[in-house]
């Protein structure tokens, strides 16, 4: 079972498959996965599948923000310690979870689900734009934590433009650009360099 | 949860877990794994909890020559169509699958479970050595087909040994080391290409 890429013959090869299909796995790692699965049935398969299930049957989307929890609406939606008037627009939940693991933002999410892109056919009304707009009541600024590629620049700009005619008085900021903590300028771009050099701050 | 490495707080964490301790993966590619099946329930959670129940229900090791299939003796020694005189020693499953791929072999195999090695600690009874000795009834060759590292040549010179005690009549080789197909001589190693010139043959 499993050797020839023409046979499919069983649970095996809907294993790999399953894996293969999986962000950054190939049928290569896949056949490598699933045979450590396999010769790990204790250490590995088990453990992988008792928090498959429950994970499928506990965690859910939360309808205010759109992060993943144990309870809708999230546990940061419900926290009256975090700040009611400040929205950070993420574009998915592994950018909240990066932001939450710098402890350093207080307020709440909105997750959109994705960015404007041409390419890849990503329109407007594919996003949580509408949701946003609705969320606006008592916030008082929005900040757009998106990639500083072009696509999340450009969505950045798009969601600026709507919030700003929805909401005239809100204060819209994005993330500082510049060179990375750590970063050594030999190592950086020019792109990252000149914006450095433009946002320079007295020391 | 999930979002700061001092928190473990619920099955989402537990599947982060479970998948970063995976061969290849890690804490980063863990999470977005994760995310991906928790977006996308139906297309990628479902089959993949589907095949892992499956496997570990239907798939089980023969307990002949170790190889993984549905059933016990697999299905390579209760073919009547494979050679009974011919054995292919493998490390691992892996490489039984990489070899039934070419479509090439026609014999039965025998699986070692790894490769001799010092620095490992994986010693000869660590390996299926005393199974392989009680399987040469009928069998006149025996195919050391294992990896042209340091330690698979060992392993090779060990087994060899071995078999010859065994059973001095028995028929002893191993795969051929040489250029590979499609491989240019400039990225070639000195020792493989010094290998491929000792072994030259006649066009």
């Amino acid at each position: 079972m499993s050797y020839s890429s023409r046979q499919n013959d069983g649970p095996l090869d809907s294993l790999i498959r399953a894996l293969a299909g999986l962000p950054g796995l190939g049928p290569r790692s896949a056949r490598r996965i699933a045979l450590h699965l396999l010769t790990n049935r204790q250490k590995a398969m088990a453990p992988l599948m008792q928090a498959l299930e429950q994970t499928a049957a506990q965690v859910r989307i939360c309808t205010a923000c759109g992060n993943l929890d144990l309870s809708d609406p999230c546990r940061i939606c419900t926290n009256p310690q975090r700040q009611q008037n400040t929205l950070c627009v993420v574009a998915g939940v592994a950018d909240l979870w990066a932001i939450e693991r710098t402890g350093a933002f207080k307020g709440r999410y909105h997750i959109l689900g994705g960015i404007l892109s041409a390419l890849d056919g990503i329109t407007p009304d594919m996003l949580t734009i509408r949701p946003l707009l609705e969320r606006l009541a008592g916030v008082e600024e929005v900040i757009l934590a998106l990639a500083a590629t072009v696509d999340g620049q450009a969505t950045a700009h798009y969601l600026s433009d709507r919030l700003q005619d929805a909401r005239p008085d809100l204060r819209i900021t994005r993330l500082a650009h510049g060179v990375p903590v750590g970063g050594e300028l030999d190592y950086l771009d020019e792109g990252t360099i000149m914006t450095a050099l433009k946002s320079r701050s007295r020391v």
